[in-house]
């Protein structure tokens, strides 16, 4: 079993009636609802004004998977949780930073660097898949069309990705890498585009799938104590003894 | 011009003996006297012990490559001065990590990873160049041998980097990536393992070569004054409605 | 289930008894015997003095996973196979390609490159696993001691690796990138330098788990009959054109 | 000084009366005129009706840089010829491929891949760089647009750039990696898609500037006489002798 938890803001969904329209239990509930259909998964959630952000160690220390929503309060969620979420990447668990999480504290922290891009409400998308090979492309069309959804576009201030695999295309006459995949620690971070709180984006079963089949890719081989810098003898020196000794 | 700030704590060559002799002006010194050598190079220093560890706004916003040695005092950097620091590389600026620097405050946060290593005084090294089209790699000879480096060893925790140079070899059986360049914002960062404080490790001719060619490969095209993440108007939105008065 | 199929030269094994006693029936069997132990994998050989190679065009196109062995007869391998073999990993098939199968006529026609290297019989290996998250490094430990094998030294001359994942040190002072990721047309490429005929390389368990791991990371997602290369509409005009017809 | 060739099909424009209106003497003389603006570099031309191509043994390896268009006539291009475009690569010469030369013999034989992609003629592209600090995107805008182009559209079947410069966005919904580059052997090989000959595009002063970044970014440290793949004794034997003897 992977042991995912689905953090969402959950503000717009709650004080916004429009999207409360689009997402009636908040997004992470949407997200958990769709995942739950794979077998191998086990989901739990978390949102901004639960204690901790829901987010305790316990619940953190048990995620193999870690899914983040979040747009107009990242600035509520505490440093010294983001330090903890940053440490358990490094440690192996996996981050999927979805839409307006560009701009999360903890992507931030993983990318080290601004995650800055160009925005506009109210685009039309269509979002090209270039590394069909790739995990998270199993079982994807080449061309998935999102009929509304906020621009987001280059550049995109982030490190060049390990893997690129999809490209968004926008009417309005942007591009943006809208999937990149990178290895982060023992950890693996996945940055996906798509995702406005007003659309209807991740009812969308090409997404989901894109969604699930990433859960599955960032899930880690292993997941670690801490990460050391130890002092390590030299095991040549021994071998140069013994056969000094042998002579 | 290139206008280059070489930082270096400066303590080792100060308190320890075996250190002074080997770098009696200090490693910054000993850096800028080489890249003195290239007329193109604009070289100032800057240290620990100096008001603003000698890199005020005037200074720092005046570099376009900034080379970083530190070692034992990383934590006497102010976070505000390596804020300002990442900020600068955000927009443009180069960055040089020398050595133990790997574990520097600049360098942590913009890789945004631990940066740990193995590490063992003393040890034999051979510095393969396994890029020599790049830029650093430019009249550098395919093995350097430095009789005497601190070994630095894998798993070197650091993100992909974005071009590895060089592999360095140890005697006691550990490999290590040597030579990593990253493009981080619109900066470059190239992280260099060999120097440690007593071994007279900037005195070889070719790791100034390579330290020389990275200061030009750093070089930014510009520098950018902020990074802005802006609200953009449809492009073709205009164009269509163009069209349609056309017919 | 992942169909394989395994290639082996296969002269060595009967030519030279140094070399049959370490594989009596093969190294091409040997590999299959610890392959088989995977009850997703289903197994076939192939070697060079069978017809067509082993290698029929049913036989390939019925191929999820190619492993190729060859070392000394690269040349009598037909061209008009190898086109075969490049186009089925074009349409998404994997292939590994094991020690001296870096001159191998398939990987050099997939590389575009020299594939050259420096080499030496008779060296002690230690393979250090650099990528632990990656699927092939699952249950491998960081380092693995070949107490005897060929080495192979940088600069190896293929393209910049998608994934580096191994790197080899060798005891006579070289470094190698022994474990490199590609990915090529709708295929994944796997190269893996231990594994010289006269030494038991294919016998050390963590070498056995590594070439699991990497026929599963080389399994497709699907396998195109071709890749073409379209004419396409344009879709937004049809949309544009609906646009003006509703004004 | 840098030694460029700029090789063309040259059948359009002799044949085709709107090409020839494009280009009265040629693509290759118009990109030749433009190039010697920088005094850096000396050009030459070379055009597939010559003998040789133009590029008999001393032309070729008198090249730092070849620059290649063609379109119809790949075929002509003997495979010999072919192959020692690509020796040349392997031992340093840059190649910069243009448009329609993605399906030319010299760039399919560097990428080992098909070059495949969509396309359609008279579309809109917008050029939008994504690597800004890159070399060959000095005092390049962030975006160019391109009034007519032809669209060549996702999935590109190469393999995956080392640097991805220029993402294209087309009017008709496509997008691409427009500007991708390659380290090959010791060579550095640019694509770069704008250039169908019925269009200026070689006239836009911004394209002109990208490409003579990419013939500057294309030259080589050095160029070698050959590629060996040579035994090597071991260095540290000698080492462990002379410490032998010494005790």
């Amino acid at each position: 079993m992977i042991n995912v938890t689905v953090w969402n803001e959950f503000r717009h969904e709650r004080e916004d009636e429009e999207v409360k329209a689009v997402y009636p239990q908040g997004i992470h509930n949407c997200i958990k609802d769709f995942l739950s259909k794979d077998e191998e998964l086990n989901i739990r959630t978390a949102t901004l004004d639960e204690e901790n952000c829901g987010l305790s160690d316990d619940v953190l220390n048990s995620t193999d998977v870690l899914i983040w929503w979040g747009h107009c309060h990242h600035d509520k969620v505490p440093d010294e949780l983001v330090e903890k979420i940053y440490n358990r990447v490094m440690c192996g668990m996996g981050f999927i930073a979805l839409h307006s999480a560009h701009f999360s504290k903890p992507f931030k922290r993983l990318m080290g660097s601004t995650c800055s891009l160009k925005w506009r409400d109210g685009d039309r998308e269509r979002l090209w898949c270039i590394l069909p090979s790739h995990e998270i492309a199993k079982d994807v069309p080449e061309q998935i069309v999102i009929p509304v959804e906020e621009m987001y576009g280059e550049r995109f201030d982030v490190p060049t990705p390990d893997e690129l695999i999809f490209i968004g295309w926008f009417s309005g006459g942007e591009v943006f890498r809208s999937g990149c995949a990178w290895n982060k620690g023992l950890g693996r971070v996945f940055y996906f585009q798509p995702g406005h709180e007003s659309n209807p984006t991740y009812h969308i079963p090409e997404v989901q799938k894109i969604l699930t089949n990433a859960v599955h890719w960032a899930n880690p081989n292993f997941i670690a104590d801490e990460i050391e810098c130890p002092w390590v003898p030299s095991q040549e020196e021994e071998l140069l003894k013994e056969t000094l000794r042998s002579r």
